[in-house]
This record gives structure tokens, C-alpha cells and sequence, in this order.
């Protein structure tokens, strides 16, 4: 008998750092073309994608295990602010050559770790090369009881606005990474700091309260773009408009100072984008509730407002319930 | 009331050219977070994600309608090898800045035509920006009865070894690409030197018989990587080996006219990849059965070889039984 072919380059290189990762059976150990999920009888999927671009959504210089948690995490913060739970994800890898060894090893740990942790594990992927910088799409997916995802266009007149955790705080970090002399002149102390710019390298999706959207929100969805567009964006879905107490606006003590400091970076906070947290309207008489649900699973959630009749707008009030304007309510990469 | 905030230049960018493909249902439009998929109770659904990168899988000139669809129809042709039935893609998209309006709008509409054809919807997406080239990452899903998925890793010893369509056009059509002097050297005529280049450009996925694929054959996988290495990925999958008699091997005319010119082309034939056919293994009784249903149905299906005991190896035979030697069995892009 002749010899069996060697395995090609590309096989070696997922056989060494991405096979680990792949104990799900549907995933046939990334030896088949195409991988098998089961979803039980009378679930639906909730698919979605959303790709980072190296120095676009992050920099080249980011530790590579935070890099990938962060392509995993902005794809599951999609699938909690849905009321999904997890089922597996598909890698799309295009790697330039300057890519080597120590990058690939810390980016599958940091991978294999975040699978692990959100019970989100690699199905099947693909590596190619490029001339251009390291971009990794990720398509993610949950299951749901059929018919109950959460949508963006379910808000009614009355319900509370629920936004989790704090907002503002990745695009003040991003704004660290860039200006040198920011901490200083925002008297922002080392651990402020600190938190603001790992709130930026890595996003804390709020998968822990996926359930208790899906049985308390009308709508729902999360915050990538920045708290004023994305509001605007559920408002358009939901034919309703929002009037947010900004003050009830949950900033952490580093975001609070800088904004003490600085009044105006209240655009950054507000529109800057990268929390991935989850905004979602509630009926009045569940708010509280469901606000010490999610407290009880570890996720602070805060009451900022009101859904009110209109046209797909957000108004951001001050104390004395004048209109903030914001100059650009969102991010846009176009 | 406020007047509702204007929509981000990437929503219009989405609405303009993605909306009018996403009709799907569970796509919202593209208005909402993630799409939803409700698979029939009973069916497993099959993942697959495959990207392709600018000057990497295609030329940054070719026409983006076909773009488009070589990004969709390399994934169909993997659902369509497992045996399973197209049910939505999900695109990511990272564009230059010098991407205009003309080139979205063929590469929109050339991705309605096929998603149209295949009956592959768009179900949901993301668009980046990158300084690098173009790149479309693609995943799609299928659905097929429970546990019916075929493996690469059920072939038998006995079982013939059937290859749809022809092997060889697509590496040829890509040294046409690079050597303006190529055709003129294999005596092509113009219908052959077109014949080769489209099919480098598009892949005709063989999505028509993929419930032949799930009845008849006992492994399967698309050849696209060149067929002697894929024919070894599925040996090894299976624990077995084969023997090809390669003058069976189905060429067009157009890759027999080159062949006969410069005999060493067989390489690039058998190892050059971008094929895009089903190449499946069948229990020698229902050969003929399975190779008559596949011309039925329009895809010309032909038995090249055997399944023998052995380890991982395919080996191609000559007329006088003599293996031939092949420097390099696979394309790897590592």
C-alpha cells in the first residue's frame, strides 16, 4: 500500500488548537465538512453573526485570548439580550501570515475558556489566510421555547426602560487607549482605570439573565452601538418613543468621575457604544421584580425610563427635564 | 416630541442593499438582533461556515455578483455533500472604504439570485469596515431528517467511489487566470478557455442531489480541496483506503484537450481544488441506481474507483494499474 498523504498545513494547524475545543459530538471532532446540532422538539434557533476586524474592533496589539472572548461575547450578548440560551458557535478565522504560534495558542485558550463558561461550544470553523488584518466572524446560536424570542419591536406605551450593569464605560476606555493624558485630567485613580479599559477589551455579555428577559420583556435587545442610537433603534421597531431620566443612567465610580471631570463626555457614555449590556421595556408592575431577579443572578439592572407614545425617538432628560441633545446617538463604522 | 434620530449610515447601507433579499421570516428584516430558524420537529440542523478573502479566493476584479455567489455556493455545496436541505445563511461582510455603491449593488443582487435559486435565505448579518481586502464570511445551515447527516467517516470496504460533475476546470480555469499564454499552449478554444474560467469563478454546488447523497452513499464530502487530498481525508475519516482508476475520472472536454497537451497538468487536476463536486462512496450494488437518479436529475454522476482495506490512502491508478505519483495532493493556503 502507498503511503497515506501527510496532512496538509491548514489540517495540522486545526487539529492543533482548534480540535480541543471541539468535544461537542455534532462537531465530529472538525474532521466533516459541516457540523450537526440537534435542537429539541418545539425549540427555535436564534442565529447570529457579527465579526471583529483587527484595529477596527480591536487592537493588534490586544492580548489574543482577549481577542477571542471578545468575538465570542459580542455574539453571545446578542443571543442573551434574545433570551437564548447557547447551543455552539461556528469560527470563520482569516489569519495574516505575521500571525504565529503564541498568537494561535493564547487565542484557542481564550476561546476554549469562554466556551467552556457560557456552555457555548465550537461546532466548526474555517481558517483562511489574508493580506489584510486577523478577522474573525463568528456565527453563534441558542435555542428558545418556540415562538418566545425577544424582540425588538414588542415595547408598549407604559412599560419601564431596563438597562444591565453600567453604560459607558468601553467607550471611555477605548478613549484611554488613545489619548495618554485622559486618566490624569478625568482624576481617574489606577483601578478607574483598570476597569474602564478591560470593559473595553472585554465585553461581560449578561447571559446569566437570558431567561428572566424572555419571561419579563416586551423588547428587548442589546447595546453595542451606544445606549442613545440603539434606544432609538427598538423605539423605531416598537413604533414607540422613550423619555430616559439620564441621571438613573447606571455609570460605574471610574465613568462617574470622568464625567464629573469632563460634563461633555456624556455624548461618549451615551452614545459611544461597546457595553454589551442589555436594554429592555418592561410592563410597570414587573419592573421591580424583575429588577431583583437579575440582581439575584449577579447582573445589577436599573430602571432609566419610560416608553411613551411617538415616533421612534429616545429623549435623553436632565433633572430638570429639559431634552440632552447628543450631537450622534451612535456608533457607525460607515 | 423630538424628531426621530437619523438612521446610521450602516443601517442604510443594510436597508438598501440586504433588506429587499432578507423575506424570510425569522430575518425581521434585518431590523432586529438575530434571525430565528424553526427547524421541523424531528430534523437535526447542519452548520457550516466557509469565508473567502479577496486576492485570496478570488480576483479583487472579478464581477461581485459572482463574488457573491462563489461566497454562498461554496457553503451550499458542503450542505449539499452532508445531504442536507438549504434553510438560510448568515453573512458577514468587511468592506474597504474604496467599495462603492456599484459594486454592492451587483454583489446584493447577484447573492438574491442564488439564495432565490438554492431557496437559501438571508436570515441575518453584520457589516464591518477593514483595511484589509474584501471579506465574506459565510455560514450556512440545512436541515435533514434526525441522525441522516453523511459522514465522511462511513465508507466501506467494497463500496465504489462516485464523483459528480467534472474534477480539474476550476484549477485549470485559475492558471488561466496567471498565464496569458496558457491557453494557447493546451490548444483550448474559446468555449473551453470560458468553460474553465467560469468555473473558477463559479462553483456549481450539486445541492440537486443531495437527498440521492443522503439515500445512497455511506460517506460523503465536497471536493475542494483538490480531490486526491480530499479522497485521503476521507479515507482516513473511514479507516479505509482507494484505489481510482484515473482514467475514469470525469473531465470535461475542455480539461481533456489541456490535459492531452501537457500530460503534467494531471496534478493540477486532481490535487488543484475549487471543484465544488460531491464526492461519495456507495454500496457497489446500488452504484449504477445512484449514478442513474444523479444524470435524472441533471448532475452527472460517474464511478471512478474502489473502497479496499487499508490506511487513509487514495491511490491513483493508471491504465497499466500503476500508481501515480502525485507531488501534492491537496491545496492548503498554510
Amino acid at each position: 500500500m502507498a503511503k497515506a498523504p501527510a496532512e496538509t498545513a491548514e489540517e495540522r494547524l486545526i487539529a492543533k488548537y482548534f480540535r480541543p475545543l471541539a468535544r461537542h459530538p455534532g462537531a465530529f471532532a472538525l474532521m466533516d465538512d459541516a457540523a450537526v446540532l440537534t435542537p429539541p422538539d418545539g425549540s427555535d434557533l436564534v442565529l447570529k453573526t457579527d465579526a471583529i476586524v483587527g484595529s477596527v474592533h480591536f487592537f493588534i496589539e490586544d492580548p489574543a485570548d482577549a481577542v477571542a472572548r471578545k468575538a465570542l461575547r459580542v455574539n453571545l450578548s446578542d443571543l442573551a439580550a434574545k433570551g437564548a440560551t447557547p447551543a455552539g458557535f461556528l469560527l470563520s478565522l482569516a489569519l495574516p501570515t505575521d500571525i504565529g504560534a503564541d498568537w494561535l495558542d493564547a487565542f484557542s485558550r481564550g476561546l476554549a475558556s469562554d466556551a467552556e463558561r457560557y456552555g457555548c461550544p465550537l461546532l466548526g470553523g474555517d481558517t483562511d489566510r489574508t493580506p489584510g488584518p486577523v478577522t474573525i466572524a463568528l456565527a453563534a446560536f441558542g435555542t428558545l421555547p418556540r415562538g418566545t424570542m425577544v424582540k425588538r419591536s414588542g415595547a408598549k406605551v407604559g412599560d419601564r426602560v431596563v438597562v444591565t450593569g453600567t453604560i459607558g464605560d468601553a467607550a471611555l476606555g477605548l478613549k484611554l487607549r488613545g489619548q495618554s493624558d485622559a486618566a490624569a485630567r478625568w482624576h481617574l485613580d489606577g483601578q478607574m482605570r483598570g476597569h474602564l479599559l478591560d470593559r473595553y477589551l472585554l465585553p461581560q455579555p449578561r447571559n446569566a439573565v437570558a431567561e428572566l428577559v424572555r419571561k419579563y420583556a416586551t423588547a428587548a435587545m442589546d447595546v453595542s452601538d451606544g445606549l442613545a442610537g440603539d434606544l432609538a433603534k427598538l423605539c423605531r421597531a416598537s413604533g414607540v418613543a422613550m423619555e430616559i431620566e439620564t441621571a438613573r443612567v447606571p455609570l460605574s465610580d471610574a465613568a462617574r468621575t470622568a464625567l464629573k471631570a469632563e460634563p461633555e463626555l456624556i455624548e461618549v457614555i451615551l452614545a459611544g457604544g461597546d457595553d454589551y449590556e442589555i436594554v429592555c421595556t418592561v410592563p410597570a408592575a414587573d419592573c421591580n421584580r424583575f429588577c431583583k431577579a437579575c440582581a439575584d443572578k449577579g447582573v445589577p439592572a436599573a430602571d432609566i425610563g419610560r416608553v411613551v407614545a411617538g415616533q421612534g425617538a429616545a429623549r435623553f432628560l436632565d433633572a430638570a427635564r429639559r431634552e440632552i441633545a447628543l450631537a450622534k446617538t451612535s456608533f457607525s463604522h460607515f
